[in-house]
């Protein structure tokens, strides 16, 4: 049974109430659970974890290095975080990058990923789907 | 039945002899037969067109203003093209943009998108399986 | 009798259902209708073209060289477009660059024309009159 | 009647003797007789204004803001006045730029308009016919 | 006794009518009053200075070298004046800074002021009640 | 009885012995008793909170959304945290940006903030008294 | 026999009448056939390509992807076009790049080459020999 | 008998109060003073002109456009005015610019002259004495 | 006797398997083995410390603030963290910045050190050696 | 008859050794050789000189300053010589800038030449034939 | 009797040919007698020195780091060279920094200088006239 | 016996004199005895050179291409020399950048090192300690 680890960054347990029109409604929790399904019906097993702090999600990655593949949405990390970075590059996990919004229609911060270039591969726009598509692009 | 069409840019129809470590060994015609067959598996019917012009792409883009969904590959045109990016504007039709390669792991030209900030959502880096993806993702 | 030839860039074949908001909800054929009238009522003739291709505008342009004057919106070309650039300095007929919006409360990638430098003069942002005074402008 | 205010900026009451091949030989004076003319003929009215004082000029549009309309030639403060800019968005009066030379032709520091974003158009290159344009635009 | 001199920059004399959403609906006079009761009940008298003029600022300043603190909005000139930064390096009163917006969450040029490396101090963003917390800082 | 948060960034924990030239002589608990004091003269509670973790700062903004107002000196992290402007931006107290020392008058890499666009106001350069002019303005 | 496919960009068609300062007064068509009596004289034989539309030389340097080499006169598209570059990079025939004026003596955007980098090699500066000097490098 | 005009821009009314370590103790009727004694004793006369206001400047320019020559220390707005660049280009008498201070030894925004371009010739550094040797360049 | 602390940053606990080519094959524990040796046989003796978190790295270098020296391989927020290069100026003990790899032979946001203008001195470049040249440069 | 003289720039005495991949297996003395015969089959004559001192190439092309033309490879003094560019323009004879190497394949830094204005033409690529094809682009 | 050191950058050997229009007519040995006399004049002694090396105009600067005043033309290496700005600060003598032309008016590359913010002060503009005025500002 | 070559560049001959605050006072000659004997200690000779010319640097790297390493202190053409870095990267022996003073803590152009990528490691900022230190990395 293939093992997929979901990795959620800064600010995305505020999911469901942080700008709705930005970010949709459901809760964090509710997305899991819809990956979760979705991974069970293709008989896959998913882990989930969500920090606010920079090192922490480091070290989760760290501890997914063996899985099938890791889901990543480093949210604000992403455009300033070379230690994500770092991470992605010294494991062999396939990490696929996924943002909820179309972050290239934002703010021009939001235009850069340090992490992209180490990534397997990105999604991003597609609301809470972003992570449904990445979860079929590993299996 | 939902319609969806598929636009690539140019030299795709290269695809299978054009540099295979970075674009993979798939002909455009097989990566069409492939989509086609996902689409009718899902009840929907495509269309499929090739150009180097850009503005070719462009009158490809306006003549599917009415469908329920464009995938587009502008390659090339991706980073250079405003004109690309107003007719994608101009349209009611939502657009997903994909890129076989990841391309932010490449040259730093190849890092802007100009047609991103308009698209629905963007995919890049699961090779054939981006346009894959894009089409669940529209469908 | 002089002649004028009006020349319109990509895009601009959909004016009246593009983006009403900032381009207006005249056609480009209504826009056209009402440069003739008042061409003829000064004595002029006008020819009108529209493409989408780059190089069909470069054609237009060095088909229109020996006109009397051209008022060219070129539109997503304006900001990108080299050849269009050496197209009008390569050509003897006096070039009237309009737009219809006032590109300078847009985007910063509309900030720059790479024709502008080339042109006799410059008129934007007065929606179709941009035409009318460009036709004044070359009478 | 309608009224315009045409408010010249630094250096343009050397008009005629101040560099004829960039400005042309006509005075500011004939420049403001042919628009009064212009004007006339139309049934408006015309004042008109000049200084090398950028805040007598930001004076002068908040003292035309009652007007139909604003012909605004600011002249080097295009370029660097940000209060310029704060004045004419901070009042109702619709304000044309205008300038004398093709701006896109000379210096890369003629190239920036700090108060075109927010005017209600553009018209540049044309010697003092741009000011004519600029009051028709305005009728 | 202590005198505070409390300056503002082009466009202020506006206020009250000025874009109001951005600048509030008070009316410098208005403004001018409330700051001179808060001196008053804390024993301190103010002066009050406008112009649009960037060299009469330099005037104010100047003049109010012996003061024991002023309290300046530059408005447009914090962005682009040099002689406004001379100005206050070559005198002995502290100066503070204020701006009634918050001007970080503006255009982009907005963003830099070359005055505040010479100012005692910085305050944006509360409308009107910046002056008082700057009256207070200086008292 | 409002309840106000004071959230302090990295290295503020060190005030009084680091850097006293820029930064003081008080250490941050008797500021955070001055500011308590001030508080409580105006009927109103504190919350004090100092992490050197960007992570945990981000925590305890979301932990302080429900509060009357939150001042925050970021410190360090004012000038490189996504995450936090993410923060400030996800909850509905408004939060205050200070800072000890006149952040302009330093290095070039402190004259960017990427949180005061998303914050109500910002206060920089009077020392302790940055925090209590920032009471006032929440008060 | 070995075969030489030679490729105008943008406006070379204009020739002989477009700047001649610039261009020289050769037509294209004294230059093709320059070209042709030198390859002749060594056994080579040439194809002959111009256009002003970019996707059309993409579709030339695919359609000669199988000759001895190919000499290409970008022109204006040599400072814009991804598409030209993919396309060189896609085929296995050596391109060699060739100007006819020393375009680093020209204005800055001309400076810079984007399909440089994946051609065989670069020849600017000798006029219409530039070509004579290409066909001796790849024979 | 040859006639300069020597103009002083902002802030220079203040010296010798004025940081005295960048810009000497000798107050501005002093300076004028040794340049009046200086210029006579070669025959020639000598008017003054001290301005804060840019526009006051400009018009003293205007006004010595037929003196054998004009020293001007632009200070603040050497790095900001393009209307004093364009009143110097206006007119016919040499321009000779100085600063007291090394510009070039001071802040980066002090490196760049918008005048320079336009003067005859450059001199700073040399205190009260650079009047002195731009004096001796003009006669 | 002397204490010298180490302190490594994130990911460099993956060491021995991390990108061997980029990293060499040790592992963090036989390197820091090493370095207690080196400092024993010259009677100093060490602390280790090793983070993914920076704050943590800051919280560790306040808490080395009274030894004789410390050794910062700060890994990837060499390049992104203004919180440690505040704690290094905030403390006494001379900090030495080491690098395992030569960070000037790899990707370009590697070349830009926020650290290094805090620190003692700066080495790179010798692997493991890295961390025994600090050592001897600190004792 | 007509004299040639070819200049070699810094690190070119080392070729046939040095990084064979990039400038090939020739000698330099063997490349000197091969330039020397053909220049005689056309019943020319050529001067040699290499030197790894900026200043003893300038001395070398004003030395050469009445032959008939120049053979000028300035290796890595392409990018940083203002000297050597100060030195092509004040001399009569004709300069035509080689390299061995595609430098536009290369490090960014070696897409700038800095002499490139100043010369006749360019050509790069062709390894040793760069020479050849500059001695006949001469003769 | 005081001593001056007179030292020529690159390609001033050349002067009197070099083109006449930018640089003057006179040679150098013309320029070097007429600075010997005026310095003879005023009871000073001079000694001159060019040369085309970078280097050598490095030692230059040292043998006369006791004389009482160096006039330093560093011609192009006043563009590019951190070995003069480093010579210059490490001796005594004070250095004033002169051009024969405008070098404002000329290429941008021209208008920064390395040396300039260690020099004592510069003139630049007057021609041969130039190096007059330098040896009056250090008598 | 190893053989180890050291070479200073620029300036560096007047150590012990040179702006001792910044660069000790110890003479070249002092810190070439330290290191020679040094390297005696651990068995292995020494040869040192300096030089204020970039390409007679050049000359030594060559010169010293099959000894056991070069220990370089290229003091200001590190940050401008493209010719030392070829020079670098075409020798066999391993080279050891150093430099006396912290570079990161000086003016902004020291920050960037055009040698730094070739270079087997880099050493700076312990004084002629940095010397000593890259002897032991290299032996």
């Amino acid at each position: 049974m293939k093992t997929i680890a979901v990795i959620h960054g800064p600010n995305l347990n505020l999911l469901g109430s942080r700008e709705p029109d930005t970010y949709g409604s459901q809760t964090l929790a509710q997305i899991n659970a819809g990956i979760e399904k979705a991974a069970q019906s293709r008989g896959a097993a998913c882990t989930f974890f969500q920090s606010n702090v920079e090192g922490e999600l480091v070290n989760a990655l760290q501890g997914a290095a063996n899985t099938d593949g890791i889901i990543l949405n480093a949210a604000a990390y992403t455009h300033t975080s070379v230690a994500l970075r770092d991470a992605i590059a010294a494991i062999a996990a396939p990490v696929v990058e996924v943002h909820l919004s179309n972050v290239y229609a934002r703010e021009d911060f939001r235009h850069t990923s340090l992490i992209a270039p180490v990534c397997h591969g990105s999604i991003c726009g597609f609301g809470a789907q972003s992570y449904m598509l990445a979860l079929e692009a590993l299996l």
